[in-house]
């Protein structure tokens, strides 16, 4: 089963658009489970068997894993073998090489770590992310406007392409719908970037979008919400990390896991319910 | 000792503008080396130890490691801890995302690897960059116009800052040469864009461009050393991998590669004399 039909039973199953980031934090691990050896498969996969009916998606970022060196890369392997079958998992990389490299990067991701799905960086070009479009069973999510401050410095400038001026993410989200032969593509559009959604989904309709910037990062999710949704009132991964996975560092840390999980998915399915296209248009 | 000392110092005393990528690929490796359960390490150790007088910086490439799970892994410690003292090296990466996660990126970079210096990705702007350039005493290479044909597709486009039209990659040396508080900034430019060497060198006339494509990507050494030195005479680190690196794949690899780094210095350095600042403005 290939990403996307895995992602659309998931968001059917479990009624969700929640996608939890396993942001692993020495500091906010609590402190009982800090002390095990195999302290951050532990936690994922209890964060993972507090949360599985509650999801569409985990959504490990490698920079977390691989600023704990060999301890990060082991932990990471514990957290994929422990991942639920039928949920999604995505790894978030940012890679982008030119192709002899990227193609490195895709088997690191996806056959060696065995990944759903991937982030990309979209500055290299065509050939920096054809080798994980070729993976026609994965996701591939194309940085296109992110959550970040920074996100100002070169996706909004205005750029012209065959005499059409638009931001430059804009131009990303339109090459990224060329990319999408295989069906496999998708668009990173951060939750605090209000404006960017109407423009992304008037360029790809029916891309998914995995939205990070809710909760610590102070997006709007209600906007989000209405503007991203695609027709099938669906196609959204909202993310979360910190809100969810450090709920609480107390022994309570599975409950309150799965309590800000649950609290998160109501909260966009309100949303959803509102939009116009009956309660539950994918339920 | 700072990054910018340590290559200036290792261009000097070796006159040598060659980075020697070590881009581990078990095919290409020797037979006799593969069978090793330390190969990885073993292989870049002899080739750092036949190149260690003729070069002035070492790039290992990440996704080669990554792609080979675990064991690459390992085989990248093993990199570094044999890596010579006075020759810096340069982790080629390619890392952005938002500023915990660049954070995070950095210290696995800097700290936890101990790499001299690395290659970062701007699209996502400042708040991505900014945590590499804190470590004052480490090179941040920003990609800028890279060697691959899909540079063209973004990089290349013409985009509006303050009224003034140029393209994507230019308002990226731009920004580069503003982030440079602590004089730790460099450029990558490959050597397959010609024409992006004069317009770079406008803007950044100073800083360190790391210079990919020679060798099998077909760049013009001559094009890139006549326009990308600095005023020094030096400024570049003309990066070569396979060329060097997998010389021969028999008995003679060691001397093979060091015959090869030895061609490229004196090809560089044939282009440095000509280039009208004396025969070796440097040595």
């Amino acid at each position: 089963m290939g990403f996307a039909e895995k992602l659309s039973a998931a968001v059917r199953r479990n009624d969700s658009l929640v996608c939890v980031g396993l942001d692993i934090d020495p500091a906010r691990v609590p402190a009982g489970v800090r002390e095990r050896a195999d302290w951050i498969g532990y936690f994922n996969a209890g964060i993972m068997e507090a949360t599985a009916d509650l999801v569409c998606c985990y959504k490990p970022n490698l920079g977390f894993y691989e600023a704990l060196g060999a301890e990060g890369w082991r932990g990471l392997r514990e957290t994929l073998a422990a991942a639920p079958r039928d949920v999604p998992l995505l790894l978030d990389a940012k890679r982008g090489d030119i192709g002899s490299t990227a193609q490195a990067y895709a088997r690191a991701l996806f056959d060696d770590l065995g990944a759903d799905a991937a982030t990309v960086s979209p500055y290299m070009g065509f050939d920096a992310v054809e080798p994980f479009l070729a993976y026609r069973d994965r996701g591939v999510f194309v940085l296109c406007k992110t959550s970040n401050p920074g996100a100002a410095d070169f996706q909004d400038l205005p750029c012209d392409v065959d005499g059409e001026r638009r931001p430059l993410f804009e131009h990303v989200a339109r090459a990224a719908v060329r990319w999408n032969d295989h069906g496999n593509v998708g668009l990173v559009v951060g939750a605090t970037q209000p404006a960017a959604f109407r423009a992304v989904r008037a360029i790809a309709p029916t891309l998914p979008l995995l939205v990070p910037g809710v909760g610590a990062q102070g997006g709007d999710l209600a906007v989000a919400v209405r503007e991203g949704l695609d027709a099938a009132g669906a196609g959204i991964l909202v993310a979360s990390s910190r809100a969810v996975v450090y709920a609480s560092s107390d022994t309570n840390w599975q409950a309150a896991a799965r309590a800000a999980a649950a609290e998160l998915r109501e909260a966009i399915n309100a949303l959803r319910g509102a939009n116009g296209d009956g309660p539950r248009a994918l339920s």
